[in-house]
């Protein structure tokens, strides 16, 4: 693993770890706080393109291209870093909305601040508009990112950050809890559990596909990483935990979104997003609630996708719930 | 000085503190990132606010009464932390704009979330809407804070920030820079210096007003600090440096707050908000070039704004900045 060393310095603090004052009966919940990073406001694919652009910035790349949904808080990082190291940017958003009706706000706003190109494609067009645009529109010296930053070069931001936050506290956890997207994140944490040979589960929460893809694409990052960092890790049913029983459609933001986002609000002063964190929060504590007796200590991990709070959608969210229970 | 303790806590972490890569010649610059804490994605107002509601807190109060423009931070972190502690919220902002121009965004858009009560003063009747308002339309139990957090308490927050932040490097600093709006902040600041016996320059960049009136107010502060918690300390012309040589509008955006947001997101990949602390940071920018051998290790101290980057007047700066220079 001598690879974790391999990487580009963008964070400069260790992100918070404490405990929160919200709990659940006895259960205890820790918060770690990788929300308050910068590069674009952060998230965790601040830690992923750490590692991932360590190679291509050695061999001197001078465009990074990737895509994601009009939500995505990784093209939003991804045109933050291109910023940070003077490199082009492409951005192609994945929307079935026309251009026209694609507000200038949040995330999307940042493209703008951060002077990346941004192209649209249909959803079901995607594949092709992508291949389409590496192969006609870009003959010069560029990096493609997968969506999500998903990679097991991404993953090993994870199990940096397993690492991280083991030595940051006295407390023994049970449990993450994490939202769950690409699988990266949960991917390179359960790595990172192996490497440590740590006893606690690890439990994604879905905020967009069904938990079936999820841990498949998670267990194929395992074996590839496996083999790329020559470990021999087993990983079986126990340690690949993804829940959608909670599962909107991606961006939806519901009632049940901001009834979780103003409930941490009045317990704790932290603002989650409302497309990931929320989402995740409310499915962790499901959860609980339904396994009281079986965890003491979990670690709640905030991946971050506070600009997605200052959206239309999100502020009429508001005054619809106001209107509703006020 | 044991009114230290009497605080109430809010706060779960020190906030960081490192070494920026952004360099004026010889000159190390260090950053404070009080920018990154909660409560309304918190700032300088919410370690203000743990010592002045420790009182009214423990007698019972069930209001809060504040003011403040529509950019202020301190309205939207007071709005914010009546919610944590479940207390009923009055906010009156002063504008000079009629009601329906004014956009729900930002630090405004948060006032509603937090579900406080938004009332609308004309600046030149501020003093009179405002002592209606406590006479007349509030005969319950409430709190009145000043603008800004302006009090001997609030500064109380930065005297302990001052501890805080010495105690976190073992590097010594010649300088702290900072925004200066009321001046409580650096108030506390100077109070913690004198307690701490330390040998820096405190050098406040005026936001809002002329350098004489945040001087005289910062010494009218720190006489007051010293008959309230018994110190005999003496301030001279040194001690309190109030700069206004940079001075635009009040929340102005033009093209060198723009600039410098642009230019300290490249080297540090650290947002700026547009009112506050780029306009700050580019006096420190100015100071600093003109007196190159004077300071060795310099501290800025980053106070928070952030909801004021999603704003329609921030987005529209953002487009006229990139036509004229692009």
């Amino acid at each position: 693993m001598n690879k974790l060393s391999s990487k580009i310095e963008l964070l400069k603090f260790n992100t918070p770890l404490y405990k929160m004052n919200y709990s659940i009966d006895d259960i205890n919940i820790f918060i770690k706080r990788d929300d308050l990073m910068d590069f674009g406001i952060g998230g965790n694919k601040v830690r992923k393109l750490e590692y991932i652009l360590h190679e291509p910035l050695k061999s001197g790349v001078e465009k990074l291209i990737t895509f994601g949904s009009i939500h995505s808080n990784h093209v939003r990082i991804t045109a933050s870093i291109a910023n940070y190291f003077d490199l082009d940017c492409d951005i192609i958003i994945l929307t079935d909305k026309n251009e026209k009706e694609i507000n200038i706000e949040g995330n999307r706003f940042l493209l703008d601040f951060y002077n990346a190109n941004v192209f649209y494609s249909k959803l079901d067009e995607a594949k092709e508009y992508i291949d389409n645009h590496l192969e006609k529109k870009n003959k010069g010296n560029y990096f493609f990112i997968p969506g999500g930053a998903h990679s097991i070069y991404g993953a090993l931001g994870y199990v940096e950050a397993m690492h991280e936050l083991i030595e940051q506290t006295n407390d023994n956890f049970d449990a993450i809890f994490l939202p769950t997207g690409t699988g990266t994140t949960q991917a390179g944490l359960i790595f990172g559990k192996k490497l440590l040979n740590l006893n606690l589960d690890i439990i994604g929460i879905s905020v967009a596909r069904k938990k079936e893809r999820c841990k498949r694409i998670i267990k194929e990052t395992l074996t590839e990483m496996n083999k790329e960092f020559n470990e021999k890790f087993q990983y079986d049913n126990k340690d690949i935990i993804v829940e959608d029983k909670y599962l909107d459609a991606y961006g939806e933001i519901n009632n049940s979104i901001i009834d979780i986002i103003k409930s941490i609000e009045r317990s704790d002063g932290i603002l989650l997003d409302p497309i990931y964190n929320s989402k995740a929060f409310l499915g962790m504590k499901k959860i609980l609630e339904k396994n009281k007796d079986k965890y003491k200590n979990i670690l709640y991990l905030n991946t971050g996708g506070l600009p997605n709070i200052f959206t239309e959608d999100f502020i009429e969210g508001i005054k619809k719930y106001e209107y509703i229970n006020y």
